[in-house]
Formats: structure tokens, sequence, C-alpha cells
């Protein structure tokens, strides 16, 4: 039965930004992979695909991602809906976009190949398709407003941590240099960091303290008006 | 031609929660209309409609505002993409929202009457058509992060305004007293409102001087690396 008979219907797709960190390489990389279909085949997209009509935009997005990755349970964000009428030379597609953020590590590499899909830095990305690139701008600066103002931070790493390796994110993600000093009196005086006993000792003789993310804690101060923030010079 | 052949094509609307503010009765409210179509026929909606072939999901929303408002140039920002498959009893829809805010008296009151939309107070507002009352809810909580971290509270006040006017806006807003020392402690601390010489002088006789947002002044504070940042408790 058609309830709404007069309107136009259009084509639906969801992207995912898929951020991935490595604490080795300190890189914020996205995960990309070749066209394999026209328009702009060979051409570096997103990972995306059209929604069918029988799932929601969330599970457009987790099947898509999961197929891709392997993951199942990943931090995932709804972005923005791009809906310009010539964003794809094929056809009108309104798409809406999603981040996800995953340590490197995570990921099925053999499943990834096996899909084509492959890891790359952000720092110098390609020309992507249509307004993907548009797309992973926006994302990012999501992503830096949200590690500032909430922890999802922690997603990218693994669950212990030196406060370096914690610097070394949020140098990664806002692209610049952060005032070591002033970066740790801040996340340590937010008192949901759990220092633990255990040290790195890879990277120095002296070794530096691993440290965990504190849930329960922070969600108990934020019901009690606390406000996660990391305003960082 | 047909490019994407096998996908299948949605139903995509917009809806606008249309957010104003009104500095005497200090009270957040939400411009809705009684829907005149089924189903959910005589029920409380947002203002909304679907896209056209020919138009962007961004033209749609300003489309719908101006039709109901008169208003032209108005602040509007995306907030979610809701695409759960029943969501929309007559048909698959997906929705868009967005929200916009302006001043309450900004409004044509004749064009609002004559198109059925009206101001409803933003507490003990009640149950509206599908999942409109969770978009309210989202963009809320959106407004609140975002009067937190940007200068956008302006947006729903006069050009000047007394510290008292802007925090009625702020309790307004969070729905909830906020400590009056604090707050003008945080936000003069900024250095991005102007103070008048004008006095504002119907509310008491000793008066309150006028201030204004500095738009030029935060633009460049923030080239800088400052941030907008009022925590206030």
């Amino acid at each position: 039965m058609e309830i709404y008979p007069k309107s136009s219907k259009h084509y639906v797709a969801v992207d995912c930004i898929i951020f991935g960190y490595d604490i080795l390489d300190k890189e914020l990389k996205l995960l990309l992979y070749k066209r394999t279909f026209d328009p702009a085949r060979g051409s570096l997209s997103l990972a995306g695909g059209f929604v069918n009509a029988k799932e929601s935009l969330d599970e457009a997005a987790c099947r898509i991602l999961t197929k891709l990755t392997g993951l199942e349970s990943v931090y995932m964000k709804q972005s923005y809906a791009y809906g310009d009428t010539d964003r794809d030379p094929g056809d009108r597609v309104i798409s809406v976009s999603y981040f996800a953020l995953i340590p490197v590590r995570d990921i099925n590499k053999d499943l990834a190949r096996q899909n084509g899909v492959s890891w790359y830095a952000l720092s110098g990305l390609p020309k992507l398709i249509f307004d993907h690139n548009d797309m992973v701008r926006r994302a990012l600066s999501e992503l830096q407003t949200q590690i500032r103002i909430k922890p999802v931070g922690f997603e990218l790493l693994p669950e212990k941590f030196t406060l370096v390796q914690l610097q070394d994110l949020y140098e990664a993600i806002y692209r610049r240099k952060v005032d070591r000093r002033n970066f740790r009196k801040k996340i340590l005086s937010m008192g949901i960091l759990e220092k633990l006993e255990e040290k790195e000792k890879e990277t120095s003789k002296k070794g530096a303290y691993y440290y965990k993310f504190n849930q329960d804690t922070y969600l108990k101060l934020k019901q009690n008006g606390f406000y996660f923030n990391l305003d960082v010079n």
C-alpha cells in the first residue's frame, strides 16, 4: 500500500569512515578500498553500500563494517547525512556517514586483504571519490572535538597505555604537538585514569607506568555534573 | 539511465526542530504543528516534509522552515538521520532532522497561524508523532553541548542582552540553575563580550549593562587555539 504516493524516492547509502590507530607508528589511519565497479572504478573510496529495504541505517553501517573487518562490537557513531543532488555521478544518492574507531591491530588482516581494503595514513590522504574527502574532513573535526570533551580517545588504544602513548594519540588526531606538562596535569587531574603497578619498558630503560581508563569512575563523576575537558595547547 | 538498478529506493524526509526563546518568559520553546493528513492526523508533529528529487537535504530543510516562519537566514544545523524501518507507520521513511535557533519575536505570527504552527514550552512537552520526541531529546542534548563549547547561545538572544538575560538562557537550556558568580566570571574571562554604555532599566531601578557578543574577537581568539568553554555548575 502506498500511503505517500506523491513523493520521490531516493537511493540511500551509508559510508564508513574507519579510523585506525597504531601505537607503534603513532599515526591516525583510514581504512579504504579500491572501487571495483562503475562509476569511478579503481578509485579509492570509503567503505560503503546501499541501505536495504529491511535494515536500519545503523544496521547497514554495521553490516558493512563487519563484512570488511570481521569486527562486531566497535565504537561507531553517525556523523552526517550528505544530500547534494549531484554528489554521486551515477545517480542521486543520499549518503549517511558513520565514523568508527578501532585499534589497527584488532582488524582481521586476511579478511581485509580479501576484501581489498587497506590502511592509509591520514596525513597526505589521496583524492577519494565523490565527496568522501569532505566526509573524512568533517569526521576528523568531530573526532577532534569529541576527544576534547569526551573520553572516546581510549577506544583507539589498548586497554593499558602509558601517558606518552595517550599524548601521542592526541597529537596524531590534533595533528600538532601538545604541551607535555599541561597535558599530564589536565588528564590526571580529572581522576578518571587508574595507575597500574606495571611498567612499559620497551621504549625506555627507566620505564613508564601503564594507566587504564576507569569508565565507572567517569560515569559517576559525570552524573555529579563533571565534564571531561582536555583543552590543551 | 539507472546505474544502480539492484538497490532499494526510500522516501527521505527532513524534520525541523525549531527552538525558540523569549527573553521575557525565559522559556525554551518548540514550534510544532498539528498534522492535517494520515497517518496520525491531528497529532502534534515537528515541521517536516519529503525531500524532492531536485533539492538537497539542506534545501529541503530551509524550504520548510521558510514556508512556516517566513524567516530566511536562520541558524540551522543538521542533527541526525533517523532510519529505523518501522519509525513511520505510513511507509518506510528515512528522516534527517535539523535544529534551528530563533528568537521567538523574529517569527511572522500571521504566517505561523495560517500554517497551523505554534510555540510549545519544552518543559511538559506532549507526546509527538513517531520518533519526534527522540529527535527533540537528541537535539536538546546537542544544544546543551553546543552552548557549552561554542558561542551559539547568542543566536537565541537579541543583539544586546544583559548578563542576567544570558544566564537565564543557559538555565532554560540546561533546565537547571547555574551559579551566578561562576557564570559571570567564566563568560567575562573569555573576553568575547563587549560591554555597552547603555543599561537595561525595565527589570531593576539600578539597571544592568547591556553586552554584545563580538564575533570578530571570538574568531581571532579561536585561530590562536582558544576554546569557548562554559563549564558551569
